[in-house]
């Protein structure tokens, strides 16, 4: 590691220091910088104040040889990066011709006003370089200071991601500042306890080993990273062989490699199989449809779904029978497997779940408690059903209930090319 | 700012310093603080390797009061923090035998096996106390260095946040670590763009100001601060007024304040004008339901909603006319209206919005670009529609566009509630 470049990220805003706003753009330029060999060595988090600022900036031109800035650089009085920087910089701030006519051009596209205000995005320190902003107003600015360079770049996410591909990787790469990386696999999988995998692959995970295997959760996904710690032929093949090995042992839970998403493996494996794909939603509300759709090109299998909150709409657009409803309740597998049937019936998909449950925090009772959800599955005229009970809160377990939703029909679908394949 | 007590927060975790996940934590324990009066001063994010760990509790301890770290507490072989703490204060590790009780518990309740690496959860170091976690099998530890306090608690956000209210936030009123603090308000609006708000309210937004005013936007949400920078009843009774002249200026964009989520304060509107709310949802694809059935409490008014991906859901489902599909396309203001006429009948709601765009990054046509959205609205046989594009990627556009169809519900709802008292 010590022969990894240091880099160094700065968040700028007073928003970021409440905690009004999650600061994701540290994890995600973190990320984008370790794969350009370029090791993260941490954050600090600045608050709206010029002097402050330009001492953060400063600092950080001092721990590293590549620092990123993100936030400060919006058109109203609390955007403070470019006077700060300008005061490290020692250097005056002076209107940059080229940026004033990109903020006029992006205000003419989008068919809005430009306020007085966005002129001041075209200023720049005297020594430092614009950074072209393709997709919004406020361009980005470039600097060194001693043998640092410094990127400085909007807060807006997409913002900062497109500059970061269109401007600041190709100037690292001309530097000389992306390297060479340690092979690192990412195996993602889903519906089994972080303990388990731990013990399952326990013999990987000491902390001395080469590679360097850790195991994490979030949301309901649990990501095993096999990580190399130097750049050799025989580490990037133990790297594979170890990745090979620990999918192995978790079996149909693996869903996936690298950035692969539940959503877009379970897609994939339906379009494999030829399948479409409806879903009947209550207790999680359009989050199963939402995360489906969320992938981009989804509509080739995606057929579309019924939020049916309210038993009526449950009755009525999905043809549960009002007698199920009562003898079983709403929440009960037989209403899910109902739910299943009647939505791939009435939307036309050959596969189909529905999830029927108790997100809470009220509605809980002592036979179904807050947090129990039953699922129900349907593929092809054959259905099952299944209940699980999440801990947490409203939002974690409707979060949980929709991974679960998509990864049964995720396993229908291989499941199906299994048995056509027989 | 000075008279205030200092806090810094540590995230401990390999995939936090790679960025696989993003840290969340810093974000709301920073908010949190603020609201004790306590001053996050920095983050610093470390990797699992329990000599950094240990020289990282060190450093925060020697910067600030209060310490609170995330993550490392799991039961796998690369959660360390618990030996990185015994390794800083020079403890060894002793089993809690009241944590190992809670952690049997824990399984028994959830009905899992435990296994014997979860055991290693219930170590702490000697001079250490353990935090009960309530809602997960990983304790918490808090430990003293010199005259700091720190608190190492789970990196699962839901475990987190109820370990600080239960233990952490009690413990620092007992040590009159806790402090009043400066009244603060955030005003929250939607639909109008920052560099606008900033004209209007620029009086108020000089860097000296006392209160402070800051404006940020994220996800297309608009929150103005309002922050005093000394604790009086003349500074309370400023910020208060100056909140109400900003609100006065910005109008019905205007849609609550503090913590006032869009979606709670449309479900209010609704509920207050006596209302029911349906939606169809095509690019959204299920984001607008599930952002409303997202808040506790919305099945009192949200009656469900259909995902119409497809053509043929749109027409079977929704009734729009075939005709009308062939005419204008599905993107278009006609079937938007059709759309929500369609779900508000159907469902049985009197209320309805639908929308329908490209969402991209496929699917564009130069009169139909990428970013392209048309929105019906409905309200007791009463249509309209609007077109909004986007710039940005397939996921801004769906999370801009739903935000902007919940908005519509709330203008609808806030319509019918000022003509029925004219």
């Amino acid at each position: 590691m010590s022969s990894r470049i240091d880099a160094y990220l700065l968040s700028i805003g007073e928003e970021v220091v409440a905690g009004d706003i999650v600061d994701t753009n540290a994890a995600e330029l973190s990320r984008r910088l370790k794969s350009l060999g370029l090791q993260n060595r941490g954050v600090e988090v600045v608050g709206d104040r010029t002097a402050e600022i330009a001492r953060a900036i400063r600092d950080a031109a001092g721990r590293a040889r590549v620092v990123i800035a993100t936030g400060g650089l919006g058109p109203t009085r609390d955007d403070l990066t470019r006077d700060a920087l300008a005061l490290a910089l020692e250097e005056p701030l002076v209107e940059d011709p080229e940026a004033l006519r990109a903020i006029e051009a992006f205000f003419a596209r989008v068919g809005r006003r430009m306020s007085d205000s966005n002129r001041i995005q075209s200023l720049r320190p005297q020594g430092a370089e614009m950074i072209p902003n393709p997709v919004g107003t406020a361009p980005g600015l470039c600097a060194r200071i001693g043998d640092a360079i410094l990127f400085f770049l909007p807060g807006v996410p997409y913002e900062m991601r497109r500059m970061v591909e269109d401007f600041v990787v190709p100037r690292l790469r001309e530097l000389g500042l992306a390297q060479p990386t340690p092979p690192r696999i990412l195996v993602r999988a889903h519906g089994i306890p972080e303990s388990v995998v731990g013990e399952r692959i326990a013999e990987f995970m000491g902390e001395a080993n080469d590679p360097y295997v850790g195991v994490t959760v979030s949301g309901g996904i649990l990501s095993v990273s096999i990580t190399g710690r130097t750049v050799s032929e025989d580490v990037r093949v133990r790297v594979e062989s170890i990745a090979d090995e620990i999918e192995r042992r978790l079996g149909a839970h693996v869903f996936g490699r690298g950035d692969t998403t539940l959503e877009s493996a379970t897609l994939a494996a339906v379009r494999r199989a030829g399948l479409s794909i409806a879903v009947a939603e209550s207790c999680t509300g359009g989050r199963v449809a939402a995360a489906l759709t969320g992938v981009a090109g989804s509509s080739d299998v995606f057929v579309g779904g019924v939020v049916a909150y309210s038993n009526a709409v449950k009755h009525n657009q999905l043809g549960v029978p009002v007698e199920l409803l009562a003898e079983h309740g709403a929440v009960s597998e037989p209403v899910a497997r109902a739910m299943a049937r009647g939505v791939a019936n009435s939307l036309g998909a050959r596969v189909a779940v529905a999830v029927t449950g108790v997100a809470g925090p009220g509605g809980g009772t002592p036979s179904k408690p807050v947090g129990m959800v039953c699922f129900g599955s349907f593929r092809d005229g054959v259905e099952s059903s299944v209940t699980v009970t999440y801990g947490g809160e409203r939002d974690v377990v409707q979060q949980r209930a929709a991974r679960h939703a998509i990864d049964l029909i995720r396993l229908a679908a291989m499941r199906s090319t299994t048995l056509a394949e027989g």
